[in-house]
């Protein structure tokens, strides 16, 4: 029904190559996060029992990471790296972390190309769990970012130090 | 360039219904943090020096209150109750708060429909200041909603209080 309607409009409101952008300066300015925690405060602090902010690094890192291979080869298995459930990433330092994230970052821009057009109507079930259609799925995992990362600025303000500025995608 | 593009590929990998949809489900789940904030601290509670959450809820509101109209219109002028600059805001309860949430929702729904797909990547000049095509500003919408509803989320929590799930956009 959604693809019978998306194959007879012929404009894209969003093309695969804008959608793509978008997800890579959400990912540029996460990154930037990471880099402006002091290395303590990134793994230890928290607010009101939440994770800290490597945690949740570790969680949106595993998703792309995982989700962008799974997209094209239809394997959702977890992978050590990336493998961001309670207790099990061996990333302990801010300096392999933002080591993972730029290798995330190549595969995404490896695979985005063999995503078709076509596909991005085409459900999946994520990590034998969620199901959903492509571009719903992608678009999750960008404002799972989001959602994250504006809470790493309230840690980053509650520590005293000023975060970048949001709309900054470069 | 990129409208050229655009209009050479014949399937939609968004519609505009399945955006509308993902724009109203983040209001929603918005709508729920409002709800779900004691009113005292919905605009008094702040962590780092940074804003109560009514006066990030009033900024999002008056973004796409005003957004929504002036995509149709091109009149990007506040109004009183949209004005989201710093004490402009004659909104003072929860109640008036959600009230104009509503307003909004019905707003985005009734204009929503007259935007065409082929404006989606028309630029327009939101509010005098951001140059950017319609699909990438309202994008931008969205985005900076979830960044300050996580931010939201995080004050809820150093109050003790639950929030409603992320993923949760019924």
């Amino acid at each position: 029904m959604e693809n019978q309607q998306a194959i007879e409009t012929t404009v894209q409101i969003i093309t695969p190559e804008e959608f793509l952008e978008q997800w890579l300066g959400h990912r540029w300015l996460t990154k930037r996060l990471i880099e402006i925690f002091p290395e303590d405060q990134l793994f230890n602090h928290t607010i009101g029992g939440m994770r800290p902010f490597a945690d949740m690094a570790k969680e949106v890192l595993g998703i792309a990471g995982i989700g962008i291979k799974a997209l094209i080869t239809g394997d959702w298995q977890f992978t050590p790296e990336l493998d961001y459930r309670q207790g099990r990433s061996p990333i302990k330092t801010k300096a392999e972390l933002l080591r993972v994230w730029d290798e995330v970052t190549e595969d995404i821009l490896a695979y985005w190309p063999q995503i078709t057009p076509e596909q991005f109507h085409e459900k999946v079930l994520a990590f034998g769990m969620y199901e959903a259609p492509i571009y719903n799925m992608i678009l999750y995992w960008i404002d799972n970012e989001i959602h994250h990362r504006g809470q790493g600025y309230v840690y980053l303000r509650s520590l005293g130090i000023e975060p970048p500025a949001f709309w900054d995608r470069s």
